[in-house]
């Protein structure tokens, strides 16, 4: 069951469809395993990525899915493009609309841009990142890393840790570990902390060693200074004495509790550059693993959904 | 009937080979419509594009036409190249030369460049634009435009309004209007005129009332500010006054002349926003699809001329 | 006899490793002439190019070579990517590691950084150059330009000329003939010249016309700018005197000896323009030709070899 056009957040998705994309990129966490990492599930279909920001593990991330999936990739470096000439977002997007694509990957500073644009094209829209709205493919990625770490993922306690405000990753996260009816718990500096956090219904600390008391799963995010405009900006060194993850306050979270984080980590900010590497504890390398299949995944569910739609039967996987 | 080595121009094409190119593009439109947007045209053949200007939409049309062909392509960002380290633009073609291209799409900001290259090079060579002198595959896209909306490539009559001085669209296009037999008119102020216009033998008008009557295509063209150098430039205000194109200067024209912009649009400037999106007189939108498929057309053409001449063959198609 | 897991220097590699590599890329020589340039040896393996300098003939070279064989390629611009946002090189070489490449090729400006990334990623990896130190698919490329034009790769007399002491294709060169039994010499002002030059056993000369003097082969070096830092730095015309070489300063060597140069070439600096072009005597092209089949070579063999160990099988090639 997964019945979405495009991918915009995990606001939309139905508990059972989060379920469904879990369970192919399952699927292609064993082929990407193999020597011959190799499907034909896109072939002939185009992908574009169009990034109006960096990142160089997402890009790759859905470039090396798409590539392996046997589509056309093309990236378009957004920021050295017509949009410089002055022309707008829309008029770019259905410039390249008119080339027919299938998949467009999409990540935008501003919140809500991605919506706007699946609105105007024709293909399937995955949202890459927008502003500080969602990054849907991060929190199904933490989602598959937990699942696999924990056995399930229901009933879990998780921590989401340090910069909450500005993240997208944390929003994403906090909406997909709620509807599979876990307990999540935001723990920063109120400082860092969005304005309209009630509507979440989450418990929010501010000290990491109440807020990480018998946890599941520790969830650190990156301190996104780069998004921080004027407001306070912490040093880093008194933000890793209280809010950095180390051995000891892992200590009050539960014996087997994990350890995650999105990237790219700033070592001894954030957490523990030794934690970090700690194959025990940390999970971080296999979230990246995991990020590639669930893109994998998405990007097969949509154009199932698309040659379903464009063939005008039922949409049905 | 398509005998060409390289696409360099429209001057050097027979009104034979436009139609022998924009008959193979009308298949192509179809193949790009499917879902499954494959063919193994250039199955083997390795494409490389090196674009020493900046071009979203003509990059990302030449890289899709090549890869729904099957090719290996390659783009070369030539800016941040070995350009840099003194290396001569006849050097970096030399150096690609040997690694066996077949297919090599360049755009180089001096008229001529693109020609100079040919002539160094063993693989077929198609010109995106040089300078103010040609960029073939963009007039043979409006032409295949045209064809589809007016049913004819003949006895039609042309407006191109604006920048046409600084512009290697509205050169292009005038040569192949020519040769098919319509009549094109320029329209735009005459200190964006061409000063060698008489050798084209098309009216000129200053006025848009009187140079769109009756015409059943306005083409009109990007305000190129990044190319006037020092000369005059025009306020957008005044400009969009005298010369944008509105529902209210298209009203001159016959009630079903199509409107055309090779883009990327300035909006408010060249043409009124909501014109540009009326789906009932403007084809902007099928141009932009129009451009993939008439590169592909290009690329399949050239591609067996190519393997014809290393097999010693009569070039013949 | 092919048993390395990394391509990583010149220095590891057996001279009968040499020859197989050699024997193998005249293979992909042929490929490569075809019109058809096109083997499945990389098929459904991802093959990532990391370079944190700027190369366009060698990153092309890369990318060609990988794409010809079937790999899924993936070019990461490593300077606009998340080493800006304080990722430490080794983290992003995990992450990507995380995502199952099979070859890494990298280039970076920091001798043994390359050999420090190979220890941490379970794939082979590739130098495309570290700083000063190894540059080993150039060397192998030269290697195969001299056997086919000379015949053989042993006994033969090669002055490799002009800034030894900032590169890494001397060195890499000076192993790789040391290694098949040939007589090096070193030619060039004694600024250029590297400290500890007496570990390599080889003749130093200041003077052109005797450093020349009968030798097979005359290898040019770039002029090396942008690595001087601070230090002595040669007007480019008095350079061009001494140790410019043009048709005069040839004729010390053997009559048919061949002129080498890795390019980009610095024309009337480091080589007469006119010679560097003479098919008579200069392989410059040829070792560009050169490169993208000793590269096809290097990672089919290395290829070879992963999917050997990760089948718990003797390597064995």
């Amino acid at each position: 069951m997964f019945r979405q056009k495009h991918l915009l957040g995990i606001e939309h998705l139905h508990p059972q469809e989060i379920t469904t994309l879990l369970d192919l990129a399952d699927q292609y966490v064993d082929l990407n395993r193999q020597d011959v990492k190799h499907s034909e599930a896109l072939r002939g279909l185009t992908q574009i990525n169009m990034f109006f920001e960096n990142s160089t593990r997402t890009q790759a991330s859905f470039e090396i899915a798409g590539k392996r999936l046997g589509a056309d990739v093309m990236n378009m470096a957004m920021q050295a493009s017509s949009i410089k000439k002055g022309e707008t977002l829309i008029d770019t997007a259905m410039t390249l609309n008119a080339m027919h694509p299938d998949l467009l990957v999409v990540r935008h500073p501003h919140s809500g841009a991605v919506d706007l644009l699946a609105q105007k094209v024709n293909c399937a829209v995955l949202n890459a990142g927008d502003g500080k709205h969602e990054h849907p493919t991060q929190a199904l990625l933490d989602a598959l890393t937990i699942r696999r770490a924990k056995g399930r993922l229901h009933r879990l306690n998780v921590a989401i840790c340090g910069d909450i405000s500005h993240s997208r990753v944390a929003r994403s996260n906090l909406i997909l570990l709620g509807k599979m009816e876990n307990r999540v718990r935001l723990v920063g500096p109120p400082t860092l902390m969005p304005s309209q956090i009630d509507q979440f219904g989450v418990e929010v600390f501010e000290d990491m060693a109440e807020g990480l008391k018998d946890v599941d799963v520790v969830m650190m995010l990156r301190l996104q200074r780069e998004r921080m405009d004027g407001g306070f900006i912490p040093s880093e060194r008194e933000y890793y004495h209280r809010y950095g993850l180390d051995a000891e306050k892992l200590a009050y979270a539960k014996d087997d509790a994990i350890v995650m984080h999105p990237g790219p980590m700033n070592r001894g900010v954030e957490i523990d550059g030794e934690l970090a590497d700690d194959i025990n504890r940390s999970v971080i390398q296999e979230q990246v693993e995991m990020g590639v299949a669930v893109r994998m995944a998405a990007m097969d569910l949509l154009a199932r959904n698309l040659r379903a739609e464009r063939q005008n039967k039922p949409v049905e996987v």
